[in-house]
This record gives C-alpha cells, sequence and structure tokens, in this order.
C-alpha cells in the first residue's frame, strides 16, 4: 500500500493508474499505445503467441525508454485479433473482421472521453494492418483522434524485407520472426521441427505475389500443411537481437514524431 | 531454445504451446479458462485494472493448482470487458454489449475448432455476469460446447456476501475487493483517500436492492461521483489474503466438478 | 362510442388510451410495466403459452391493484421472447439474443419519448433474465430511464426456492409452475402425463448446479427428451392459487419501493 | 385440469397446446396465422391500439370460421410494429425496421421447425406493408415457407380504395377505421374530437399521392399535428359492422385458396 | 481541358462536376435522381442487365428533358440490388436487403449533406419496390430528405397493367419489358429462345395472385426452371418504342410534381 | 434482335450476357473483374466522378486486350465504395466500411455461385485499398474464390510512387491523376484552379508520413479546405496518355499471371 503521493508505475501501464492519478497524468499531449497481437499458429517451431509476445515487449520497452522525452502510455494488449487466414488451425483463436474494428471502434470511443488524442496501434500481426488502416481513418472521423499503426518490422507484404533468400516472403514465421523469438522466449522455440516453407512458384511472378502490385486472398494452408511461410532454418538469436533493438529504436524514434504530429481537433 | 520434448510450460498458458503441442495435448476432456478483467474506474483508491488483475491471479493459480487432477488450461486474459456502468469515467476502456457477445462468440467458435469440450469463464468484473450468462446459452447452441461461468467470489449483487456493515452493497471497490488488492498489488492501493459509499436510502428496501428480487439497472455514478459502491475503509490485506485462498480453493474445486460435468454433444 | 370525458380504461392498458389522454394521464412519476412472457414447449402437461399466460396475469393483476397507490399502466405483453434452450423442439417461438436486445431498447427509446421513467419488465420467463440484466443498464445509458426486473417468483437457478423434494431444481414446468397453471387455466394442463424430471446428478455438486456459484449453459433437452425439469406430479390447484397471490401481493410491494425509488435523469 | 383427451382449444390459439398436441395436431398442411397489430397514435379519437385491435379480432374470427374447412390456427399478436411514420409523438411504441426484419425472421425460423408450411400474416397496420413484403420472400428464401400478406382491407395507399370524399387519402384514422372501431370498441373512440383532416393540396397530383404511380415517404406530421390522415366524422358504427364483417369473410376465402396454393418446397 | 467557365456536362450527371461547380449548382430546389438496375437473370432470352439498362435510359432521357423546366440531376445507377427471388441462378449478382437497405442509407446521408432535399429512386426492378419504400421512409425520418420512388412502369403485381392474355402476370421478362429491350437494346435480346412462362393456375384465385389482395413471397423457380414469368413472344420494337416514350414522358411529369412538392423540412 | 448465335459482346460485359450465353461462357478458368470507382471531391479542378472513371476506362480497355489471351470478363463498376475521408464535403456519396464490406462479400457470393473462381477488383480509389484487402480474405474464406485487387497505379501511400517534387504526396488529385483525366476526360477537368497542395510539414518525418513505416488516419481536409493532396499544376495530356497506357499494360500482364494463378478450392 502506497500513500497519495501518485508515483507513476514504471510500466508505465495506463490500467496501472488509479482514477485520480488519471485524471492528473494524462493531457492533450498523451500518447497511448495499444499492443495488439495474436494466438495463432505459427508452424511447428513456434508457439502461438508470437505475434502477442513481440508486440507486447516491443511497445512495453519503446514506451519505458521513450518516456523521457514524451508523454506515453502503455494500454494492455489484445490478444485475440484477425487471424482468419488460419482458421483451419486448432487453437488459433482470433476475432472476426467485424468484431474486430468494433472493439477498435469501442477502443477509441473510450480513448476520445479522456484529455488524450493520440493513439498508436503497435501491430505484431501482419493479417490485421489492413484492418486497423480501416479503423484508423474511422477512428479520426467518429472520435476525432490521431491515430497510427507500427509494426516491430514492417511486414514482407506490405513493403518490407525478409531474408534475402526467402524472395521477400518470409511473412510468418520466417527468418525474422524466428530470430526475435529465439531471442526473447527461446524456451518457446523448436528449431528442430523448422522447415523452409517458401511457395517458390510466385518467385517469378512479376505482380502477383508478396509485396507485388496485385494483392490477393490467401490463408495460411493454400502453401502447404505447414502453416509457416518463410525459412526460419536460418535463424539465429542474435539476429533476433538485432532486429528487437532495432524495432525498438525505431519505434521511440516514431513516438517522437507522433509526439510532433498535428492535425486538426474534431 | 528447446528440443522436440515438447516440455509443458509451467504456466499451462494455452498460447505458449505450440501447433504440434497443442494438437498431441488438447483432447475431449481438456478444460479452457478464460480470465475476464476489466479496465474501469475502481473509485479513488483502487486502479482501474483491479478486475483484470484479480481475475488473472485467481485464474492462473487456480490452473497450476487443478492442473495435478485435471487436464486445465490457461488463456490468455480480456482487459477490455463491459463496463457501460462507468461509461461516464475518463480512462474506462469497455466494449458494449454487442461487441463482447460477438468477441465471446468468436472464441467458443475457436475453441469448438480445438477437440476442447469445456470452457470456464474466470469473471473479475460484476457488470459481465449477466452477460456472459447470455453467452454461455449460445456458444452451447452454436458450438456444441459446455460453458461455465465462475466468479472470484459471487457478486454481493448476485446472490453473494458482502461486509456485514455494508449492507450487501460492497459491490464494487468495497471491502472485499480493496482487501485482495492490498493482498496481491498494495503498491497500486491507496488507502489514504479510501472512503466509505453506500446508497443507504435502499437498505430499508424489501424488493429493489441490490441482490434483491428485483433488479435494476444502475449506472455507477448513480450513486454519487467517488465511482465505488461500498466501503474499502475496514479492508485489510489479510482479509484479502484469506478472500483470494478461498477464491483459489474453490475455484480447484469447482474445476474438478467441472472435470466430472457431462453434456451430451452436439 | 364515449363522449369527451376521458375515462381511464379499469384496465390500465396504455395502449387503450388516446393520444390526448395519453398526453394528460403519463407523467414523470408514471410507472410502465412490460410483462415478458415466452411462447415455448413445457413438457407434456403444460401448454406453450405457460410463462405468456402467468407474466399477463400476474401483471394484470398487480398494476390494477397498485393503480389506487401509484401511477402505474400496463403495456401489452411480448409474447416471443429468448427461448433458444428450447430452439430443439417445434412450437416454440423464440427471438435471438440479439433481436430481444433490439426490441427492449426500441421500447426503452419510445418509453423515453414520453414523460415517464419508470419501466418493469415482468419476466414469466427465467431464460430472459440474463439478457434484461443487461437490456436494463443500456436502457439506463443510452435512454435515461430507471429500469427494473421482476419475476412472478425468482428463479430457482437465479437464487428463489423450488419445492424441497425438487433438490432447488423446478425450473421449468416443475412444481410451481404447474401449480399456478392449475389455478389460472386448469383446461390447458394435462397432469395424466406428468413426470418428475429431475436431474439427480447435479445433487451432488457444490458449485455446478442450478443456482450454484458456477453457472452453466445448458439446453432444456441436455436433460432427457421430455422438455421440463422438475416434478409436476406434486402440484395442486391450491398450491397455485396461494403462489399467484404472493406473486401479485409482491409485484404491488414491488411498485410501491419503484414509485418511490430516484435515480439522477439523465 | 383435463384428461388426455387433447380437447382442441376452442380459440385455436397455437400456443395454447400442449407439445405432444402440437405434434399430433400440426403438419404439412396446418396454416398458422401471425396478426401484426401497432401501438400507434391514432389522431385524437382513436386508441394507441386501434391496429392491433382490428387484426386480432379480423385473424381470430376468420381462424375459427376457416377451421370447419381448413387446417388454420392462431398465433399470438404483435403488438410492436413499425410504426416510425409516427416517431414524433408520445406513446407510440415501435421497433425499427431492423428490429422488426429480424423477428419475422425469427418467426419464420422457428415456424420452419414445425412440419407446417404455410405462414399468414395478418397485417393491421399499413405502416409495415412494404417492410413484410421484403420478409415474406426472405423467409420463402431462408426458411422454404409459403408467406403470404394479408390485411383487413387494402389500405388505399397500396391500391385499396377508401370513403369517396377522402379522396383516396382515408389512410389512418379515416372514416373506414374509425367505423370498424365504432362496431368493434366503442368504448376507446371519442367521436366529440374526430375532425377531417385531408392533404387537398396532393388532390391535382396526378403520379404522387397516395396511391399513385410514385411513391413518397412521409411521416404522419408531415400533414398537421392531429396526427390522423382521412376523415373520421362521417364514420359509424354500422358501416364499421359491414367492413368489419367484409374482413372476415374476405380472409376466410383468402385462407382457402392459401390451403390450396402450393410452390416447391424448399 | 476546358477553363473556369463552369459548363454543365448535357448528361447533367452529378458526378460529372467539380466541386466548385456543385457547390454553385445545387441547392434546396435540386433534385436527384438514383437509377436502380438489376444484374439478374431475364429468362434465356433478355441479358443480365435489363433492369440496369432501361432504368438508366428512362432517367437519363427523362432528366435531360425535365431539365429545362425543373433543377434535376442524375446520379450514376446502382447495378446491383436486391434480386434474391433469382439466388437460385448462376450470374445474378445481387445484395440482400439488409445490404441495400445500409446502401440506400448511406446514399441518402450524402444527399443530405448537399443543400438539396429531393431524391427520386428510377427502379427499374420490381423486386426492390418494397424495400424501396421501406426505405423512403427511413430517409425521411432519418435525413430529413423527401424521398420518391417511379417506375419506368408500374410492376404488374403492383398494381400495373400488362398485356392482356398475360392475366396480369408479365412480371419478369414479359411481352413489355421484352419489347422495351428491342426498342433499345435488340442486339442483346434472342427472340429464337423466348416462350411463354405464365402460371396459369393462379388465374383463377381471387385473392392470392400477383397484384391480388393477398400477397405472397415468390422465387422466380417457383414457376418452373425458365426464370422469366410472362410471355416474351408477342414483344415488338414497336411497343417497346411507345412504352419507353410513355415512361419517359410520365416520369417527366412526375418530376415537375416532384418539383412543386413540399413537406416541412427536419 | 440477334438470334441465337450468342455472339459474344464486344465489351465482354458479363451483364450484357443472356442466362444460356453465361452458362456456357462462364466456366472455372474465368476471371471476373470488379471496377471500383468513388464519387468524391477531387479538390477544385476534378470531377466527383475521377476514380470512377479511370477504374472503368483501365478495366475496359485491359479487359478487351486481355481477352485474347484469357478467359476475362468485365462486371459494371462500383460507383460508390468508401471515401469517408471526404465525408466533410458536399456531393461526396461513400458507404460506410461496414456497407462495403457487405456489398463486396454479397459480390463475392454471387460469383460463388458461377463456375469462375477468379475475381479481380480494379480499383481506383485509394481510400478503399486496405478495406479491399480486408474483404479479398474474406472472400477467399468465405466462398472459396480467389480474389486479387489491383490499381491504376500504386497510390503513393501504399508503396507507389507519385511526382519527384510532389515528395511520395500526390495521393489525391495530384499530378499524376491529373494528367490522366486530362487524357480521358479534359471537358471535365479545369486547370485555371488546379493549386499546389503539399503538406510540407511531413517531408522531413521519417516514419509518419503517407508511404512511410507509420500509417496514420487522416481526413482529406486535414491538410487545408481545398481537398486535393498533390500537385496538379505540373499534369499534363501527354504524361496522361503515358500513365494510362501503363496502367493498362500492366494490368493486362497482371490478368496473365491471374490466369495461372492457382490456390486449392475450398
Amino acid at each position: 500500500m502506497i500513500g497519495s503521493d501518485d508515483g507513476i508505475p514504471s510500466s508505465r501501464r495506463l490500467d496501472e493508474l488509479r482514477a485520480p492519478q488519471l485524471d492528473r497524468l494524462i493531457g492533450p499531449d498523451s500518447i497511448l499505445v495499444q499492443p495488439l497481437g495474436a494466438v495463432e499458429q505459427h508452424g511447428p517451431h513456434l508457439p502461438f503467441n508470437t505475434d502477442l509476445l513481440i508486440a507486447e515487449r516491443v511497445a512495453a520497452e519503446a514506451v519505458i525508454r521513450a518516456a523521457s522525452d514524451c508523454d506515453v502510455w502503455l494500454l494492455p494488449p489484445l490478444a485475440y485479433t484477425k487471424s482468419n487466414e488460419h482458421a483451419w488451425s486448432s487453437g488459433t483463436i482470433w476475432l472476426s473482421a467485424d468484431t474486430l474494428l468494433r472493439v477498435l471502434d469501442d477502443i477509441g470511443r473510450c480513448v476520445a472521453m479522456t484529455p488524450a488524442r493520440r493513439l498508436v496501434f503497435m501491430n505484431g500481426h501482419g493479417g490485421n494492418s489492413a484492418l486497423v488502416g480501416v479503423a484508423n481513418r474511422e477512428l479520426r472521423l467518429h472520435h476525432g483522434l490521431m491515430t497510427f499503426l507500427a509494426h516491430p518490422g514492417v511486414p514482407p507484404d506490405q513493403g518490407g524485407v525478409s531474408a534475402a533468400d526467402e524472395h521477400g516472403m518470409g511473412i510468418h514465421g520466417g527468418t525474422d520472426e524466428t530470430s526475435i523469438m529465439l531471442h526473447l522466449a527461446p524456451e518457446l522455440v523448436d528449431m528442430s521441427v523448422a522447415t523452409r516453407n517458401i511457395p517458390e512458384q510466385l518467385v517469378s511472378n512479376r505482380h502477383v505475389r508478396f509485396g507485388g502490385t496485385v494483392g490477393f486472398g490467401w490463408l495460411s494452408n493454400d502453401f502447404g500443411p505447414d502453416g509457416h511461410i518463410g525459412d526460419p532454418t536460418t535463424a539465429t538469436a542474435e539476429r533476433g537481437e538485432e532486429l528487437f533493438e532495432a524495432a525498438v529504436t525505431a519505434f521511440v524514434e516514431a513516438l517522437g514524431e507522433i509526439a510532433e504530429f498535428e492535425l486538426p481537433r474534431r
């Protein structure tokens, strides 16, 4: 039990505040960071909580580092999001597009009840990106918030890069994601069953490929029964540490830009 | 990094499994426990995450204890649930009834994709109870699951008891909840601003009162601006430890009954 | 044809008023009573309209008796409500949870267009209770109404009692409900096919049973093909008359408390 | 209390049956009649339940008369339907278009659980006709039912006639409706405040008028504050008796045609 | 490239305007015409776009003719509408009732953002009429618009006439519709496979028939596999030209009445 | 009027077929192209139908060119889509995210009723891209279709390029879009009011900018009252012709890849 000195929790978890603290600490310059994870199959070698754990850890670390420069707060993560590309797999727990849009709108409605105006999604699951893109405009229009979407790393099917020999297709359980997990939670990774799984037939396409000019609707079992797409066999904890540090650093930088970003209030 | 020995995580968190593990470990006798928290104002003395923290801790502890006797697994908690009785308060983050019904149905749909048939909600927020009661029947009818609703302690407005001098009205931030928080997370409690807040005008009612024969729709600011309803001033960490232990023990017992419970499969 | 003397209908049915009468008679102290019935199978011995008939008759009688003391009006009953526990049975006509929530919200919206502020549901069907509990908060929040939920008798699975040898499981077509029907509409009851149907396996449970600390989602055919749960064989018209009178008396008392109940207007 | 002789209730109310009776009596040739009323302002001279009462009485009488020739059953009426043209008026209780579509679909789903294939709406409120027209096709497509829509009299804005000097505009509380109420429930009618209210400006239109080739969206207060549209001053109980008898006779005839009507089962 | 002289496009297509033009040209007297087509099977002899093409051409021609007298503008047509009576047929592309209601509400919301107050649907598909009737009231109530529903010709099942020997059943691909297509787009018509398809069994019905006093829910394959209902064999381009001219003339007249029509603003 | 020779329309518009033609011509290798336009303000210099016209023209031209190599068909365009970033502007007509998701799902449901398995959206409006990305996965999962999303040119905020001095911000009515309109419909363009409108403050951002690693929710009036974002002053018809030809060529190439693309059928 503490006294009434209102010490700020070192976690900067907004939900660890008491109401009078929140009224005092959250203001128009406050930035709220909402991690978005996923509970979805990640091939034989990675756990279901891969995206959740990465988003949580990047967000938590970056918020603490950024807090010395800007007024940033962490929200509890959404564990379940839109993983319908894995609907075929036992153990994946996902919200429909419709449900998740409603969840995000509800969150936006509540954030707009505070004085804070900036809401940032740190999204660990590439399958959410398009939907959060839709939601971010809705939240701006409906609730007047400034809304942002960041990733631990830009997904390769959205303009990001992946390991060279993955041909830009390390999009789910590949080299990079596996490396980060080897860094963050090696006890949850089983490299003995890690295999390369790349839809080579897409390599020669100029338009219709991951990250190409023509997008396509895919499910993770469209590319075989393993469930991952990429090459985890080349993953290492060292690479993971670098990627994690880069992700945190980039997000801290982005939070700085977000703090300066300005749009008219609605 | 581990080998392929498939060690079960000591947390018994289902989402820490990998897909091949889950396929091997989750079967028709498995019980899945879904904690339901809340991020909502709890008066001046308790943090927003009170219900979340209590539900998580009771569920996590009980699952570990029960695991020696039954095949029970923990899901990641829902932090945001139906807290619309606190819609007036800055910092409360809540899902609408409609949204939460959809979230619960989505979870049920996914659980029904596994071989598990028993889904238990450990609900830390009394404001969810009626809605989860509705959802549990929906999940049984739509997805064929056996569904259960447990609480850390039965809420006083739902047939439970509260401290004697609270007149059965320690329903939000009162003696018991505050005591448990003093036990679990004293650093988040500020007893210096704890005050008694009991709607005494309801005491003389025979029918229309919390837990009476006639229910009524209320918002937490219907009873004054403080936001809590109950008397936290008499709370102690000792009482909290007893209540917490009792909650865990009761839930372990209940999980035993749930493991034996049987209904026809649909 | 009457003149312009605006005699109040003895039924106190609000829908028998003409618009100028309603404008004159309905004010901020008016209480509107909405009976909720059901059209659902009630075992072999009771008719589908059992809950509808009981709710209508208790509400109608209590409104007339209470009218000497308070400004109370009767709405036409909802015959179809949420009977999805009987979805398996031919002849049950039920609204989904979603539909009924919308119906109740529509009713609340309209009541809020009148000067009346108090809306009371007299609910004859236990399967509605949780959902109406959800709705009552919605109506308070969305439309500023004071909302109440009463029953002819508290259902045994919600803290009420049932006949001793029913082990608290006379929840659908049991001793009490059958007795009331023998009192109100004996021509619709067929005692020659009344049988005892009690899920005895639940008796020894401490937590997981009807009215226990752990709720569960059930369908009426989870307990055999008969459709009722309880023991109608001990029902008598005399017991029914006592129960009916007690229900009316209790509801008249409750209406008195409701008339005095006060919450801030929204 | 009756014995097990399964006497059919003289009301032919389906909801007065017990489950074993219904299983025996309802078959593929059974016709179910669902009255649709309304609780809506009807000008100063008629009660809110005008449409409900007329639909109920026509349906009840016709079902009893037709029962000697065909296998027809009465359902309990829907009191609340789509009266949004009167949304401005205190005391009107209405379901949104969306809600009523869901209610009708729920009813259709349940009727399709019985062996009956023919569902007839006897609709007392012209404001429902278009929506029931939409619903009838939905119920045919979704549930395989044969669906029908009948009225006590075809509304003048839907091709029916009204009293000559109403210029086809006796559409709400006019000569005919008032006459029927003077026949059925004179104690609820107040002729002392009945006034003529006809939007004369529409008379000269060739296309855009009630029942013209161009429909238009209107609200009842678009034509003045009184709330009715038509001329009730010429109403008489004698005319009402004739109209009521004609409505019952026509509906009995229509039920005969419906009994013979055949479409492929879906 | 034009200069800034803001020439009005001869098509009077609203969407061919630039924003400053629209701000200058659209005012409170402006009438917006929204054609509603359909893409649905029309029997073996007519193309899927029959209703779309007719609605577009009637609307486009009438708007241009009426523009000399009133301030009328054309919107781009909705090609896909509610064709669920043809759900069985490959190539029919239709919106559900729910979807189309939302589309129409969205359009109404946007029209209400302009100064225009009059929105007219020129509906080529009889299967939309009831739903647009519902929507027109919604748009009046929600958005304060004056809303209208016109047809190229009143459908025979809605009070219109059809060729004498069709017995009022030329409702889909019959004499008149085929004739208009022979006039407007003969290259899309294949008269060599045109056949008479009339449900003769309905002729003797007094109540239950197309355009009778009792409506019924039907699908186009309820009357055989051909998909049309009517007699196209007697169609001629000459008749089609007359019908088209009559439709345009009538719509021009109706637009004149619409321009004079007045209701209170909401 | 043609005979029964089933000549394929040169437009390759699927809706110009008759049912027997469609049954003969559409098979498992058929590709259906659905243009997505928009009716939205495009600054002072471009018409509301800019995106509609470009999508239609690119799609129509490419389908005709590609038809010699693959079995490709054109659907009628959706004129109204998700333009909520322009919700503030009079004359923009847009569907909500929810409505458009339903429209796309309805289209997918109907395409899945044909033998065709490949559905391609040619999307002229960048504001739709995220939502169509969501929908494409839904259509794959719900209806088993292979779904694709192409653009006339990849929008600069989605990884595409824009004119050098637009700093990657020619995203709405900028150099390229204006150039294409000068090529396709110069009579609808008013260069006399074209002005440069670039949010220069975003240029220095590393993460938070159009096409940057951190997306943000914006409305078109967040960057001033003009409504466009980009620099139309440097647009020319010649550039427009090149861009149009490139867009058609690229889409023809993409259609070739789509014809070869294969995923397992669901």
